[in-house]
């Protein structure tokens, strides 16, 4: 009897989970590397940054999944090179991985446009690693101006977020919330009410792909809640303590988050694939690269295109777990010497939540939903949506306590070290 | 009217914070200072480190307890140093403090007896940072044993304890219901029944100060769960992936867990008063440092006697606790020209458990109490011990979820650097 087909999976986010998921008690040997052993759930990240959820709420134990899958293998490593030619890769600290069919589902880093001192400054959130420091970053700047109130003058209490797509839109409005709400108690001698969210924006609108009355909602939302919103602004230096815009304006800050942009992980650039927009990998309408059969590139690494419009499908999670769950389905196919089939998108609405009793929800076919309506549907999607049980629970529980008590998190520091004044 | 007097409370432990809260109302200012902005449940540490809690379950923001006390202000911040003289204390980043009362609440530092190469390989369990270090490097190994399992062999799967008091014995129960139950489940290609626990003890018995009984029945019970007990052992160095024995013997380890003393904190030796065994401050029956009356030690600082026994009371919380309220409320006397009264503990018991279902209990009057009994008295109060509601209530859950599912915590590294081999 031959070996079973390898399965390598690299990446265990939304995009390689949903392969593994398709390809349990498939004829098939399913190895997966992630450089963490937690499968993230990225859309709550700004909610361990503003201190309403901890780090276990967000994150789900890849071999925890893997009870349920006897065919497959988690290895919590990092992935060194990619060798398409003789199908291998190569992973640090242990032996080569041959395989048969492999997904690439590595996801995006950030990308900071070339904006000089953004990649020393600035504080990016697309990780679980990236939240965590963010969220200690705002608590110990909380801490220093506590014992040296002149620091406020030197702008320590200005928030700058560069980015007002959903993750800076959210950010910004759970910001808020946590600092007037929050650190406004814990603080009683601090001037709290100085500190100012200023939330830059390229474009002239935040929510950019949102429709129009969704966009001025979420607008209308931020200056509720005291958030500068600084749309058609473009961030042109970064300094220690400082941002300069464009227009030359310098807004001193100890603190410059950047949400604004990714580009597919540095390995795709490796592979000697031509790539295209943001360092992505193009794949045909069955999500393969091209040349390469039995190779797919899901996820943020990957730009896949709508099978129906034409148009790029854009980078959220749901894409991610559909387009994984097709590839799992599509290697069965193949390894039964069956065709690919392409894969098609099924829009099911796209979200964001500006804080408490507001939110925006943009439903297929045109629908839209704001306020509280939109919000206790964004809570009960996002519940739903966590991977395990205890997730489920524990994060219902954590709201809802929050709720009772308009109090969030812990706002405990764990890390021993002194801060550091980025950006 | 002259200026309310200056209480500076030096630690936010129970002690400090035993203080804090007798002074409620008081007609004084309070500052407190503390290295963390939580106090620490020291009692669970071992279950941070075993992945049963989370770090928010064990810890209570120290400036959520002081939303209700309106003459008490709190720093995050490192003491430099105490001049007793001029009745100063100089604390890193702020202006110098000027006190009429002063706490020296401040703990201890883990003591390695000078066993040669303790400080650079050995882990301690004593703070917060520790457990979570503990927990990071144990879940770490596991996952560099899966990538290498050549390992096993330099003895990557033996975890030695040394030090058989309650914080060794509960960690090494813990530790064997982890290994045995949950990472077997996670790792099922790795030979986890080739991982030993070596708890080496100095004196004939684990749990020395408990009564024969309870030492007998905890000993069996760490055996049954596979725990190798090596008492009448010391430990004579300690090197990169070894230990060596005082009777020659070297085990390889890559995970050597110091559980075996502490002393009290180093600012104890620059205050230019004599010091007793352990580095500790020798306090009066009223918990004041002789020849300067105001000054109080408690906690594991301090060296206080039983008022009805003359013998030295243990570093427990509880003893830790009651000494701060009491302080508290000698400040409102002598603010109020009253005299200073003695300080007596009441020992309410205590406890120490091993797993599920097994403890050890033992009450005043001699009573003692083993098994699940003893173990449900052990979880009840801890429970009603633990400072929130926030926190009784996620412990409860995670408790009760844990013996539900027989599975304990997450099991998501938090920390993005690589293992370092400790020991």
């Amino acid at each position: 009897m031959a070996p079973l087909p390898h399965v390598v999976i690299l990446g265990a986010g939304f995009g390689g989970m949903g392969v593994v998921q398709k390809l349990r008690g498939a004829p098939v040997r399913v190895t997966i590397i992630d450089r963490h052993d937690y499968q993230t759930f990225q859309p709550l990240l700004y909610q361990l940054a503003t201190d309403e959820l901890s780090p276990a709420d967000v994150a789900h134990p890849v071999r925890e999944t893997l009870h349920r899958h006897a065919n497959a293998t988690f290895h919590q490593a990092v992935v060194h090179s990619i060798d398409l030619a003789s199908r291998r890769v190569v992973v640090d600290g242990m032996e080569p991985l041959d395989y048969d069919y492999l997904v690439l589902a590595l996801g995006a880093v950030v990308s900071f446009h070339g904006v000089p001192g953004a990649a020393e400054h600035a504080l990016p959130l697309y990780s679980l690693p990236d939240a965590l420091k963010l969220r200690e970053h705002v608590l110990k700047i909380f801490e220093e101006v506590d014992k040296q109130p002149a620091l406020v003058d030197q702008g320590a209490l200005n928030f700058c977020i560069v980015g007002g797509g959903a993750t800076g839109v959210e950010l910004a409005g759970a910001l808020a919330e946590m600092l007037h709400v929050d650190l406004a108690a814990d603080y009683p001698q601090m001037p709290v009410d100085q500190a100012r969210i200023i939330l830059c924006e390229h474009s002239p609108h935040v929510l950019g792909p949102f429709k129009e009355n969704l966009r001025a909602y979420a607008e209308q939302a931020l200056v509720d809640r005291g958030v500068h919103v600084r749309t058609s602004t473009d961030v042109k230096e970064i300094r220690a303590g400082a941002v300069t815009l464009a227009n030359g304006e310098v807004l001193k800050t100890h603190t410059l988050i950047w949400a604004a942009g990714l580009q597919g992980n540095p390995l795709a650039g490796s592979l000697g694939i031509p790539l295209v927009a943001g360092g992505r990998i193009a794949v045909g309408s069955d999500l393969q690269v091209a040349g390469h059969p039995g190779v797919f590139a899901i996820g943020d690494i990957a730009l896949a295109t709508d099978a129906g419009t034409g148009k790029p499908l854009p980078g959220l999670g749901a894409v991610a777990l559909q387009a994984g769950k097709h590839v799992g389905e599509t290697i069965s196919r193949l390894a039964e010497g069956k065709p690919a089939e392409p894969f098609k998108y099924v829009d099911k609405g796209t979200m964001a939540t500006i804080g408490r009793g507001a939110a925006v929800v943009e439903l297929p076919f045109g629908k839209t939903l704001t306020g509280t309506v939109a919000w206790l549907a964004w809570l009960g999607v996002h519940l739903s949506l966590l991977s395990g049980t205890q997730e489920k629970t524990n994060v219902f529980l954590e709201w809802g306590w929050n709720l009772l008590t308009r109090k969030r998190g812990k706002r405990i520091i764990l890390d021993d070290s002194s801060t550091d004044s980025a950006s």
